[in-house]
């Protein structure tokens, strides 16, 4: 379809068949580069839709289009680390928009294998997703970044309308916006937002994807064994399988009970505040499973400072910085960390939370009897010992410096 | 009943009416003291159960029997100040044997009405309540610590058989231990421990007590606002209420609803691994409701740090620093952060969890238009410069030190 | 000089009388300002430079010039805070070009004063105090930033050759720039870079400032007693005097000894690594003082949190968030941790490093004898029990999950 | 000396000719057990001291007296790790008494080559080396701890004189106690305590030991080139040497100008505060140079967050936690993030402080000119942007929910 030239430039451009990647297309080739489109399949579409951005790239005139699977990539270098980590985005949030991140390190990937240093995203310049795209890129390399949406804001205001108009007159056809909330799907969840979720209020019912909603949850509760190797799921209820497919599966089986929706307002990189709502069944089970076993096997100091590197884990990975060095020393001492972490966890659920019912591990911190007995018993004396000395100085603070009590207030 | 004389040393006791502290009084007597049995109503007995404590006590041989209500202080000292931090031991438990504080605060009181030093508890050495009730004392006062349960662990090991055995020569009568847990209810919630729960293991159906089984969660979903004024629940559907008086109403309704269970093993100060099921629908309602409202009003840098103020917070009630220095100052942190969380939450719950589904407050922090266009909004030019200069250090790192990419692992 | 009329717009301009806020005088005027010029002497100059600058404004044609002395309110929000917090930026560095939220702060009060929402300044666009200046306007209200120098970089690179001309275009000298560091001087202390600095080589002779160099080292040992109450230093050698000429005179007499210098390279707000020599007797003095009375006063638990909170005050102070909502809060810790900060501390200097030899205060955290024997002293069997239990978590995992030993290597 | 049979226990002793574990030996003797006696060498003493400390093992009965040198585990596992966090404790003392790890080690592989599971250390119950001794034995295996100089405090106040008694009937000389100071020395540096100290006066000219007092500084300043290689220091002035000859060159140079010398109190352990002289000139050396190295090197996000890693390493190591799997993780953290730690710092010092005057490395995080020119530089409209969004959250606080300014108090 496009008249490609040896003296053409060539960039790879993240496709995924929406309005806005549509739009680059085109936009690209007028300024004279050959498109590659990169799909990468995160876990957000089925076959036909797959089979719809293929056709939708052709049409479009790219030179190429290529379809990656993420998945894999996905859960090594998102999944594991973050349920390992076990922290949360303000406590709240568990990063699902993170597989920007492997369509970037992919898509220059692919920018290598094509002899090009240009890369082309869509994303615009109101999002925090341009941040994750761009830092990604300077991270990885030097190259160039083309963002034909972010250029068009430079002057047009009603950018969507001026992209739907410039794509009709080519000729393209643009599927028509009807969907109420901006929703995006890929293996780790569901996020939805826009709308009167904007506006604090409460969310409509289409918002509810992956979870089922209530009136629907199984009568029967549900259990589910999930096993971890040095603190990575490899089992599900005995059954050896591949890392996403244990994903989906807890997806599915989780999902069914509502398990793992939430709603929560960020702050964003930009600054500002992004309400959402969120549902992630699997990763809420495999983060629930995990902790529990953690819990029991790593030393007080261990879980005592350990929420800190994965704090800064995470905040690290909301913010665009991926392939930031420090990610790589936080990661280091994860990984430490987890030397002992094997086990089995049953998590239940009868709907909307899941709870971990049950652990096994021959590595969780008990004494096992007179074996132990003259380092891990105590008597009453000792424990007396103890209180005094581990409160000495509050005591000796007390009696030299004493405060007003608060019945004396 | 008791022979007390004038030149008889004075104790108050901490007093729950179980098997430990009663055996204390006649103990204490022998020793020469006078008894003054406390009993601080921290919300986990009925009228019935309030009579028989102080009967008991009198049956016993104290002096004098004491009791106050604790929830006011409970509200004020532990609920206030956890639900503004927000953060819970562990990253799960929210501390619900905090009242021991106020029991321990409420007898030192009472030791300087009544013109004594000494104080007494039925703390055994094997606990980690014991912490908190002699940390207590000392960081209030220079007090002496009568803990006879402690002092018969000197020479006895079979100590609840050695106390029933003691009691009933005295011809006191022994209420035989039917309870398959260890349950403790208060209105902060209740925890149950023993038995399988000790073991890892599923807990049974008698672990359910404040939370209903989901068998008989209502089929309407439940929503309640509650409003907030510098962070401090005041009103429950519009109607203002003392605080102690929101706490029991969400007990209630939430925990119909079986919301705020959970299971956790948690690193004690005592240095082994304690595992507990336990219950808190209301402190879960409060906590989530408040998030929800800091989320949307406090800066990103705020939202950022004050999770750790809260984390120390957290730690040092749980390991016995109620009256630490440091607490006052955590304290005086989390006031001054709460200057503008103000304004209303509804929660919805269709069970098992609590989703704070609509925020309204003036204080929300979003642009309210045209009035604030030159400071809060900007360009995609702009917003590219900020991208590039946030991640300077990461880019130049990338250029001068590069590390092998993932996909060239 | 300037011919001011009733419609024209007033700004309010930051003036340093250097290069680049004069050309901002006649460039605003250009631009329809009437320019009223401000100086906050913030103790960098002698009073034959403030009469300079005076004149310099009126001859490049002020409507009007005023100045002020940021010495106390320097001190009061900077030094007290930084002192009573007692941590440095990236461990080494003392914040000294704070006074730029001073001048902000007084200059947006003049606007408030002349009726006028226009604030200028002269920073570049490549720069750091570009960050502080913006930020803490922003932060105080809703004004416009006028930033000329910045404007002007839009289309030209060279700028202050660009600038240059243009003033002697106008007719007004330029005094030439001999200076090889960029030199900065103020109550706080000296900061200079640029030249080999720059290329991490070791600094020139011209860099020592307010420190004396080691050749002329007083050959006698300096003894100095600061006095705080709760965190504020009130007394030098026994004098009352206020803060600012405390710390006047320590910068003099610390100074002549070569106390406090440093060389340090900091990453920037812009993101870029900047290093530069520092000079501050006074403020090392304080903060060494200081440290000596907290860590005798201040309990383990404070001790060991206190310098997170300071930290992040430091940083958020460094990056340009003086008026933060999260520095209030910080400092409602800090001032909360001070209340017992009260004493004398003796500091010692034969050259090059001071010494805390010396703390007087009733404060301190020792056992005063008897008095306190219950609950201060222990045996060596309470000891035994204390480690053992402060242990128990890192010996039980020894035990159920033996690592390597390094012997074992 | 001692009739050694098949059936005696045998017990390694730490034993360094001081009177508490000169007693141990007869002591240890008389209770049945064949005492081995270890003298790991750190550093603080000479040929005739050791040649002493051997021949009092066996005028004691030792049956067997080992000595080894711990100077290249001192550098490895003490030296390195503490120079690569760059942190002390309290932000000031560098943990100069963590020989006490390699004694309790090569002890337990000494338990190991002889057959015994008994260890025996002189340690008393009152001071914090005793949690380093039992900690390290109880997170190295299962091994009896025999402390005779704690056992004999269970019944005796007066322990010194007890233990001088006893030998002395014994007919074992005991040297007077003369020094003023209990001071220790080795490797890593010297601290001192006692007399008017512990009053919190100036300590005496017998506490200058490593560093020479100012009036002998040299009159020319000293410049010192140290080599890194991925954080650890392999060579002195171009010179490659072992580690701990590096660190004793580094003693006596800097020593000679003072540097490393400093007063401060701690928190100790055992909750009583501590108030020591130290000196470390070549540690002092070390961290100065290796901070301005990683000043230079590491990303912004790096040296924000490693601190807290390497604060929490050195809480460990200060508090007995030596073998603690949470040390393993953290210097996890701490290895990877020296992956480009390497080059040349110049130390500068003319005494009492010594200054990185110039950092030589090909890692240094600078623009090398127009090869990055994209992705590295800005213009003055994206630093308005970065400011603009960088700031957002603080400005839209200011513009919803505005605080009062200083200004307007």
């Amino acid at each position: 379809m496009s008249q490609s030239t040896a003296s053409n430039k060539k960039v790879v451009l993240a496709f995924s068949g929406g309005l806005d990647t549509s739009f680059c297309v085109p936009y690209l080739r007028e300024r004279g580069y050959d498109v590659i489109t990169l799909f990468v399949d995160t876990g957000g579409v089925d076959d036909a839709e797959r089979a719809y951005i293929e056709q939708r790239a052709r049409d479009l005139g790219a030179v190429e289009h290529v379809t990656e699977s993420g998945a894999q990539p996905i859960w090594d270098d998102v999944v594991v680390p973050l349920v390992i980590g076990g922290q949360l985005y303000q406590d709240v949030y568990p990063l699902l928009v993170s597989d920007r991140y492997i369509i970037v390190e992919r898509a220059l990937a692919l920018c290598d294998a094509r002899g090009t240093r240009v890369f082309a995203h869509g994303c615009t310049g109101m999002g925090n997703d341009q941040v994750r795209f761009d830092q990604t890129v300077r991270s990885l390399g030097d190259y160039d970044i083309v963002a034909p949406i972010r250029d068009i804001q430079h002057q047009h205001h009603a950018v969507r309308a001026y992209e739907a108009e410039y794509l009709q007159k080519l000729g393209h056809h643009v599927r028509p916006k009807t969907a109420k909330y901006s929703i995006n799907v890929n293996l780790l969840g569901v996020t939805a937002s826009g709308s009167e979720i904007d506006e604090f209020q409460a969310p409509g019912p289409e918002t509810w994807q992956m979870c089922a909603r209530p009136e629907s949850w199984p009568k029967q509760p549900l259990r589910v064994d999930i096993e971890f190797e040095r603190g990575v799921a490899v089992k599900l209820d005995g059954e050896a399988m591949p890392g996403p497919e244990i994903l989906r599966r807890l997806n599915e089986r989780l999902g069914a009970y509502g398990v793992g929706r939430n709603i929560y307002t960020g702050d964003t990189t930009i600054g500002l505040k992004g309400r959402i709502v969120f549902e992630c069944p699997g990763i809420t089970g495999l983060m629930t499973a995990h902790r529990a076993l953690e819990e029991a096997i790593l030393t007080a100091h261990q879980n005592g400072f350990k929420p800190l590197v994965a704090k800064k884990w995470v905040e690290l990975v909301y913010r665009g910085f991926f392939f930031e060095p420090l990610k790589d020393d936080l990661e280091a001492f994860l990984r430490s960390s987890q030397t002992f972490v094997s086990g089995i966890v049953t998590l239940e659920t009868a709907g909307g939370v899941v709870t971990p019912v049950a652990v096994r591990s021959e590595h969780i911190l008990r004494n096992k009897g007179a074996v132990y007995a003259q380092s891990a018993d105590w008597d009453a004396r000792e424990a007396e010992g103890f209180i005094k000395l581990l409160g000495m100085s509050s005591t000796l603070s007390a009696r030299v410096n004493p405060r007003r009590r608060p019945g004396q207030r």
